[in-house]
């Protein structure tokens, strides 16, 4: 059952021992809605603890800050920014069958949850901050950090389509009740690991410009990944890398696949179809970001794909 | 004399044949600012024209579109962004030594018009915006694009310190009237020239870490520059890399000069003194960024500076 973000105010403040979950591979929105709300009933006097099946990356060790996990029963269990059961890991859903309230903002929410605060915005944060608000709870600059955190990450901090006047209005209010924006940015949107340094040094040795610079191809082999150490979420923005190079219209990138091949991701800035590009070799995806696989070698995948590619500007 | 937003609207109203100066090297800020402020008069029925001594840069060409510069001989001379008549270049001075009216946001500016409009905040495009309202303008999505490219480009999409409430609410009302903030994001924050990723690939090969990680080291030659065709512009950001790396507490550039010897750039994150570290070379400048120059040979350089650099950990 769909509810408002005032009667989530009034089952949450109905209750005591409220357990908080997010969802696995936590991000900076479902992490920064578990530690805000917990911050918030706090504040209340409640019993409160967080949980997610993956531990809390060093990057958001802050949301944390001053936080001592207790160990009860919980007689009330929230999901925040989780839109699938499945989200929460096996472990989560086998101790915790049952989940009473979500909060989330994803179209795509399954309804898993007894009630359900679906929020039509850019982040579960700005879902968050309005239940939170409707409980009167005052917010604290640690609260405003947590908050922030998910409305900055999910929208790319306030660069990306799906931000919205009202994010921006939330944020400021959160700036002016203490977030340490500047800091947190930096730490957010500046900090890259070493690992990502280095495979991106290697990466960018392969860098292929054709049609003028219209197109331009990079690939990661599975030795690049070995070499540097970098873990699949470092590797996660790389393929964004040829599209963004001035006059770029087609970026390519190629993976090599741990059995040999590559998976191919097709990024278009304008106006050529990633996804009938793609389609080409067997894959899809959307006009501007689509993706395939091909089996062969290295320089006869690239020859494939160049070709393929010119035929699109 | 300083003036207010409405005092400052009520002077633009009360002319016609405006010419509104941006200063040398233009930025986002001072461009959106004229053209913005262009478009708001030209709306009223004025005659206006834009002028910079140097070129409209590639990128932000968008901020002209279907704007037709008309000459005439200016009654009213408006300079935007502009802290010191030394900015707007020899040409531009000799043509109008006089300058009626600036708008401008910089604690520094140095008074030199008739009127000057000082706002208190993040940038040139926020007062623009304030006069602009009290002008009774309707805003178009083209201001709108205008403005918002000032508010994003001087506070690095909101990410910076000098990001004010305000400047989130003011963004949040040029989206509402029609600002396409996510394609000017891209454009503005994510694009990089061929040169530069060039220059950033043969830059990052240099990285060389010390004091377990702890500090950061990179270099770029004259060669390289040469080699990339990369120009000052796009040097600018590289460095700012070495601190960007996860666990890095001070970050050193080695930039090699024409004649020899290198200019070092030092930036720290939490706790060390860049200022201090530097002035062990004889250089200066703040606490998380500071400059000097050695003139020694690379090896020998790069030795000094990270045994010097390894006593402020
Ligand atoms: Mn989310
Ligand atoms: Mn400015």
């Amino acid at each position: 059952m769909k509810i408002s973000a005032k009667e989530a105010a009034m089952l949450l403040c109905a209750h005591d021992r409220i357990l908080i979950l997010s969802h696995k591979n936590p991000d900076g929105d479902t992490l920064g809605s578990a530690y805000g709300l917990l911050r918030a009933l706090r504040s209340l006097g409640k019993t409160v603890r967080t949980q997610c099946t993956d531990r809390l990356p060093q990057m958001f060790s802050y949301l944390a800050d001053g936080v001592q996990q207790e160990d009860f029963t919980p007689e009330f269990v929230v999901a925040v920014d989780v839109a699938s059961v499945s989200l929460l890991g096996d472990a989560v859903t086998e101790a915790y069958p049952n989940v009473d309230l979500c909060i989330d903002h994803h179209h795509t929410n399954e309804l898993y949850a007894q009630k359900t605060y679906l929020y039509d915005g850019a982040s579960a944060c700005e879902a968050v901050y309005e239940v939170i608000c409707e409980m009167g709870v005052s917010i604290t600059p640690d609260l405003a950090d947590c908050l922030y955190t998910g409305m900055a990450t999910d929208t790319g901090c306030f660069r990306f389509s799906n931000t919205t006047p009202k994010t921006m209005r939330l944020a400021a209010d959160l700036m002016e009740q203490g977030a340490r924006y500047a800091e947190l940015n930096r730490l957010l949107f500046e900090t890259k690991s070493k690992e990502r340094i280095a495979v991106e040094r290697m990466v960018l040795d392969t860098i292929s410009y054709a049609a003028d610079g219209k197109i331009a191809l990079i690939c990661i082999s599975q030795e690049m990944v070995k070499e540097s150490g970098a873990d699949e979420s470092e590797l996660g923005g790389i393929s964004g890398i040829p599209r963004t190079i001035e006059g770029v219209e087609i970026g390519i990138t190629m993976r090599e696949k741990e059995a040999g091949g590559y998976k191919i991701s097709v990024r278009t800035a304008a106006y050529a179809d990633a996804s009938k590009l793609c389609a080409a070799f067997g894959g899809g995806g959307h006009i501007r970001a689509a993706g395939c696989v091909i089996n062969a070698p290295y320089e006869q995948a690239k020859t494939m794909l160049l070709e393929e590619a010119a035929r699109f500007l």
